[in-house]
């Protein structure tokens, strides 16, 4: 089989359109931003991508079908003057080798260049180590004029921050994307990265929301995250740091 | 050499063949079933396949002749009416590395979609941790229509389990097998997953029978069973769990 | 570049060679007995095969001049009536994943299948786990004739060893050999495991040169395995089992 | 993508030029020394390398501005009789896999050969395992002639250091130049392996200048070292050996 298989479902043609990317990562947070986003605008898969880089799973729903592991392409048309045509991907997974990352993060490239994307907006986490009350976005980006156009949005860019640059899709998608001439910000909530953290998410939509003049209602996402925090506030007073495989990831309704 | 190499050893005409797949697993469960019903109805051997992804290893027998780690495939043409035929696959092991588990699951299907397989069944074991007197039946399907027809057979489908998905070729058939248009029934017999478990394999097979309209004799299973439970009896009475490792495994017959 | 990289040195034409395997494993017997005989032999290296499936690395000699890491193809005509012409395998190590082990072997035996080659001995170590007096020659082959050939010149097939297969180019050579239509024979000299034994390849090497009716001189390796049994003399008095870290290595003279 | 991708920013006509190779290793001495050369001597780069065996990675600058991590080389011409024209490599990483190595140095070094290189100089590192007041260097190359020239240089050629040969690029591009047809010196300077140790650069600059007859000031990377030995005499103070994690990486302007 091809190494990345890319189903086509539907034929878009999109108007200098701008693809938004969130898969899973440091406290779900680009993963739960991205599929937010897509179900909050009512996007429509185009696209499905299996790979040899994703592990050899399937996902079995409450009524026992199952579905095999993919990354999948979402489109939204503006609906208002001052909008952009969205190409969204969301996915179960990132590739789990280095060079799946990179093959996948190509391949998708490859093919939003074609459907006319010049600009990309990645979604991600940032991890502090302890609990954030108010997570504040932080930014990298390909250009100084996106640096200067995302400070206004309030986006945050830290001299020490992220120290050790981007490891993984949310990195990887500006770097190989220059290679296409597309110009990217990569925007990371922060979180304490031992939760799947809604609230984060939250932050990072509300600067995307900004940046692209979208309206999307987060009181869902709003309601998520107020439910973790009681969960960790509980975690907090019984004095014990959660474990990561604590978090009530079954109650977040990843799978949308 | 090629990645994956399918020796043709004889070339048949089937049809509408139902492929059913027991490859090595949790509780040897899907191997045990599947290798116990090639030998029960007589299949014929058809292919043998090779590959890079297995790994570098030959089996010794008793007489001291090698043969190379493999995946077969076997065939056996329906014996009455109501009967499909079945095309059968068995082998020493999965694909050693998720890209190998990919190309070798897809290499399979691309095959017998060439000899017309639409539907498919695979046989796997669920661990439940601990050891299980009466093991149910746990299915997974490709649609709604297997689902219902599997639960006449006693199938559970359960909202929980499993929880995170199948991992391996019994779920890795069913999704790719979608992308071939196959419709397919993974049936995974309960186990403790510290045992080769004949007992699960067995109410595995009761299941397929049933679903197939086959007649095999499950007493040479069921007296497998037996002598696991004698031993498993000993180990219970001495407190002690059982490691993996101290499976009696050698007295299984693995190599039919 | 290739994968495989083979590098032919001198054309060659032999009449009905017999391929002789030896490369590092266990024991490094197979190793120690190959190379002894291309060198007691006098043989001529032909062929030398560099691949990205061995380790990125050069050895440096005493006088400071490196040699990048390979597998070495040497030939060595019939002498005299009744012996055939060889070919043999040497190398710094065997393929560093399993798909570069079949890789590896693949392409070894495809030019030798082109070399005329058509039967294969592969030398190896048996890991007994304890120190072995007079080692033994067990036996695996590929078909009944070479097993009651082999018995005749002492080797051992017994029905517990190897209990799981072969792992690595040994049984490799064998099970991929098949393919090639080659009939091959495994000589594994029984061995701790804890020391390079030179001991055993010598039981080794006195079973292949009744085979194929070679005259060598065995009386450096007995010298050698004589000093490696002064060493672990030593390590049983102080009553301490030797890590396979404390071998001697470098005295065995491994780049002969 | 192609596992391999080199973008040509500027296309050069060199005369008989000589390769100089420095990444990332042991004590980071390789590629200090090359950072350093090729600021030292304005060198300027004509082509980045990319590819799917370096990690996922982007780096962000204290401005916000992420680049795709790398391998870039550089080039310098002659500037006065005596001196040769220059190919500077220096990266981000080596390769993150075997296989990784040798595709890398291969593609390198197919492309310096296009542009005439016949000879290569690879700069590394040697760990003692214990603080070196004055590191010497040490050698290895590809003939007897190499070494006697080196030897007038300074450079140690040790009966038993590098006793299991060299790992990685800079052995490698010695191992595999010379199936280009080149000719290899490698410059090793000792170092503790605890620290990056631009004392241990220097040393190994000091001799390539001498053997290149190239004018570098070295007083930056004095400054560098006096500063690292200042802060390893604070650890060697307080009695605990610093861990690898320790050292001042940030200060060095690795990405300089």
């Amino acid at each position: 089989m091809q190494d990345v298989r890319i189903q086509i479902e539907e034929d878009v043609t999109l108007k200098d359109p701008v693809l938004v990317e969130g898969l899973p990562g440091i406290g779900s947070v680009g993963k739960l931003a991205a599929d937010y986003l897509k179900d909050a605008l009512s996007a429509t898969r185009f696209a499905t991508i299996h790979s040899k880089y994703f592990p050899p799973q399937v996902y079995v729903d409450e009524n026992g079908i199952i579905r095999l592991v993919s990354n999948d392409l979402y489109y939204r048309k503006a609906t208002k003057a001052g909008q952009r045509d969205l190409v969204i991907l969301v996915g179960d997974y990132q590739g789990i080798s280095p060079e799946g990352q990179y093959e996948l993060t190509d391949q998708v490239l490859l093919l939003c260049s074609k459907l006319g994307v010049r600009e990309v907006y990645t979604l991600a986490g940032f991890a502090q180590g302890h609990l954030v009350e108010s997570p504040r976005v932080l930014g990298a980006a390909t250009s100084p004029q996106r640096v200067e156009l995302m400070k206004k949005y309030g986006v945050i860019f830290s001299r020490n921050d992220p120290g050790g640059g981007l490891i993984g899709a949310s990195g990887l998608f500006l770097g190989l994307g220059k290679l296409y001439g597309m110009e990217s910000v990569c925007l990371m909530g922060e979180t304490s990265g031992y939760f799947a953290d809604p609230r984060s998410a939250e932050a990072v939509l509300r600067v995307l929301a900004k940046a692209l003049n979208l309206d999307v209602d987060l009181s869902t996402l709003e309601a998520k995250a107020k439910e973790i925090e009681r969960i960790a506030a509980r975690f907090r007073e019984s004095d014990t740091k959660p474990s990561p495989e604590a978090q009530p990831k079954e109650d977040l309704g990843y799978i949308g």
